[in-house]
């Protein structure tokens, strides 16, 4: 049975991580952490938690896990790392501090100095579908940005078949929760109910540069990317919607195909039939991409929905997990 | 022409009293206030605000105003009324100050030294409908808070007819907006959406005092009661469901005439036909509190709704000014 | 490994159901019926649905199966009954048709001349937690409603204690899939979002005279009852708060004390520790019910959480079929 | 005074129009019709109505009223406005049947054969901030779509300035009001909270040609345009995120100037300060279209917001009476 820790069990993210646990049938939970709730329990927080009492991150026993999963802030994060490394545990890694790979593009966009740079070049990104030669015994695992999921998993067919003429246009829609757990104005229920709005549009939002360094993992020259992020009313799920020009000769038929090829046997992609598109219904609550295509003359559009705390998440973070470690890649997720 | 300054304008409460105002035929906006905020235009805040450019509240130019709205902080607003009754304005007070006449009720619940104990028995409780003896050429008026006005006017018949043989039972659910602007955990949409949840039941709301007091004006010996608010996941809107034991011999269609001779001239109280139900979509954005009858053997139920960012707060504060200055009631409120 | 068929598995309820036979470890889903979307896979109407093709209900395998779940409205669930025990099936309805004992009251309240008054005396009412020596090998088994549920487990406690001293006043509200798939106008998003609604207030709702035959299972006498349900803005979720005049002398640590030794077994019924009141998030996506209580004066305030679709319907029906089969109760449910 | 008939006034954009004609000094309501519910008053459907009562269409008294607003069906707007016009009446239709100047494009989209094609050339498009020269005494005005208004106004002055290198991507979302008021499936609120749906995306939506038509009165030869409508969990509120690839030499301040500079005198268009982004907060229950814009390279990022049921369908018709009859243009709708 593997142990595992939680660094920062009280955010949304540590929290479906709990869950996950909870039913994996080859893992259980060694520790949950919160450095402001120390020493109460978890269902404090959130009233269906199992009985967990929550330790302070210093206190965390770390011999008596296998694994560590990071839902801390960045910064705090790759330091957390450091520690779980020195004491022999797998590291995941759910915040940005090792995603990208240029640690002057880190400290560029998360104006922070990375405390552990000299980690970078070790750590795998887990996008899982596309990691699976890297994941095995690897020790710190950074897992991708929700909105780079979504977009990544919809991308790699184009880019592994060139099909991509121009700039590839990304309209990304997030529910709440992806802000996080700490109440802000912009995350006041009368603020986003009945709302819509776009935020850090165009190539400012910071997973901009996560999602440009990974169209480049299978493209030398990767196309150029719009990403517009937007705030959805509902608590959960991202759809992006893609909008990719095409290379002259490629027919809706012929793509769908592609796809359906690439994702034939992946537990956690879902092609839909043509016709169908993406939406929040068909991944909330799973681990599931699914992603859906359309033709508008030599465009393709891509739709590909994800639920945000678990494929853009705490699910991956667990699929990761379970390839790192030899366990079947879909335990404690279907 | 009336001008009126708003202390506190940047609040839900301050911004629906900009919006009345804007669209009142015998009044105009003199100054808005913030502290936070000062110098900033308040459409900073509220995207569809007019031209206003927010002061902060020392600088508020009193004597360009004949009426001060307070929607300030309870503590703060006793205050900042002092200064503007010395001013000679009339004050209008949206925060629980000068609601409940008895000093000590009011240090109990709330926990402060009253800062003007002395102006409580001058203090007008502006439940419009029933104050109109007392508004004209009120100097300082306590606007009641959002459930008590639901529930004082469901009741008031009853009361005054002697009909009530028990404790009366009130099961009030209000939108997140009467939490305040102020981001908190609870009103975090993630915990709001989709949830609906009962809090400070019995008789431990602040506003249970203010409703016992209120009852008390129409009935030497009023009922006990118990009041339970719940938090609904709308922006928007109360409805309060009110059980109340019948002396013997009451019958639905007698109290339903009752009601609506009671309220037949009444501008903003609709008595709803029986068979009719008050719900949200009755009042929301109105300044009217809409009531609907049932009866279960003994038992009457009165469905009492209104909007409480305007007949709960900023509409009836409107309506009292207009009142209190011998302006047209309905005038900016239809 | 017992094999159940779902009739009418293309509603809310049904497909609930499917979702937990699908991880249920003793249990496999045999067929599941719809007439309207025959030879249809289930995935056209729940994306996340697993692989099974919709059979007409006259179709369905009877034969291939030991237990049917019966998703369908009132009459023909009795009619399906019927031919099911003929097949020698264990039937759980969760329609009304085997709720009511008195057959003279089910063609009042549901205008509907019953298919099978015959049997009404052999169901049991598979309200789990108090019918456990009357559901191993029953062979028709009434799911109690939605409504039912979460009062009856938070009476029943009052009732065997004699604690009640007058009528007993339920404010409910119920997420919308308790009004079913089918659009009516009632249920149009656009009518629901920002309102909400009281609707057959009293004692005219459908699952009033189920309430008072429920509680008269405890007491000889039980006391009265009002029941006013409410249309809540949220997919899923109850939330009953129910008053109770206590006889003299009950105080709330006492009533809290006698909640929780009734319960203290129960591995869906949670007593929540004093201060804390039930809300859906305690609930929802779970097979519990949560109870909280609060006291006011010589009222008792109780709060009782359930997931409609879960404990008020699916869930509780695999329960019921646990206990009546000899499967571990919660077997599927955790 | 101006007399207003409204046919077809039950759904969601008659209702508007009843609002604000209601507040319009210079206009007043002649008559309301339904078929399904003549002879009951308003309030019936809309509980805020005023005192209303529903005519039959074939009983409206068209010789009382100068003015004839249509939201019907299209086919049946087509008819009613042969009979209005014959009766002297000006007419504004809200339906698709006078939009689309080709009457084959017509039929082949909305698959009706067109009641009275010989109508189409009289017919004037009433985008109004750019038909203001054809709309004084204009006997029958085609309302402009919702999405097809928010997404024009926000693309005439790159048009207008020849800005546009290449496929214009139109991404737009709606809330559910833009679905009609008659409840389907998809409109069912359980279906759509916490969900977020592609629909007819790519150039498949009814509204792709009157979009394609529109940008052509501007540009002879204009952009191709793909355009992929959503569905968001809101009731109304339409976010059109328009991504447009400039001609070399653009920059962002010159493009916003383009823009400030196209609508300075405008009442209802309103162009946001660079680095804010429009939002549904910012025109939900106003007739503005608010544009906000951003850069990524050589991609212009256009935002433009407005409410379907105003600008987009009710107000708009109002704006376009008032120009149409030599009323200010902005009565009834500040």
């Amino acid at each position: 049975m593997i142990k595992a820790g939680i660094f920062g069990a009280t955010g949304y993210t540590g929290w479906e991580l709990v869950k996950i646990l909870q039913r994996h049938p080859q893992a259980e939970i060694g520790f949950v952490t919160s450095t402001s709730q120390a020493e109460r329990p978890l269902s404090t927080i959130y009233p269906t938690a199992p009985d967990l009492i929550l330790v302070a991150p210093q206190d965390a026993p770390l011999n008596e896990v296998d694994v560590a999963f990071l839902c801390l802030p960045h910064g705090a994060a790759a330091e957390t790392a450091v520690t779980c490394l020195n004491a022999g545990l797998t590291v995941i890694d759910l915040s940005a501090d090792f995603r990208l790979r240029d640690v002057a593009a880190y400290e560029q966009w998360y104006k922070t100095i990375h405390p552990a740079p000299e980690l970078l070049e070790t750590a795998v990104y887990g996008l899982t579908e596309f990691a699976r030669s890297q994941l095995p015994g690897a020790k710190l695992i950074a897992n991708p940005g929700c909105y780079p999921t979504s977009i990544l998993l919809a991308a790699q067919p184009l880019l592994a078949a060139d099909a991509i003429a121009g700039t590839l246009i990304v309209d990304s829609k997030s529910g709440v929760s992806g802000a996080g757990r700490s109440p802000k104005q912009n995350t006041h229920f009368v603020e986003v109910a009945d709302n819509f709005s776009p935020y850090n549009i165009g190539q400012v939002h910071r997973h901009w540069p996560e999602i440009v360094q990974g169209l480049g993992f299978w493209h030398a020259s990767p196309p150029d990317l719009v990403f517009s992020p937007h705030l959805l009313p509902v608590p959960r799920g991202i759809l992006s919607t893609i909008y990719a020009p095409l290379k002259p000769g490629w027919q809706l038929s012929e793509l769908h195909q592609l796809f359906s090829e690439t994702y034939a046997d992946e537990p956690f992609v879902q092609v839909l039939p043509l016709g169908s598109l993406a939406t929040l219904a068909h991944v909330n609550y799973t681990n599931r991409c699914a992603i859906g295509l359309a033709q508008a003359g030599d465009t393709l559009i891509v739709t590909s929905a994800i639920d945000n705390l678990i494929k853009g998440a705490a699910g991956q973070a667990v699929q990761n997990m379970n390839v790192a470690l030899g366990l079947k890649e879909t335990a404690g997720l279907e």
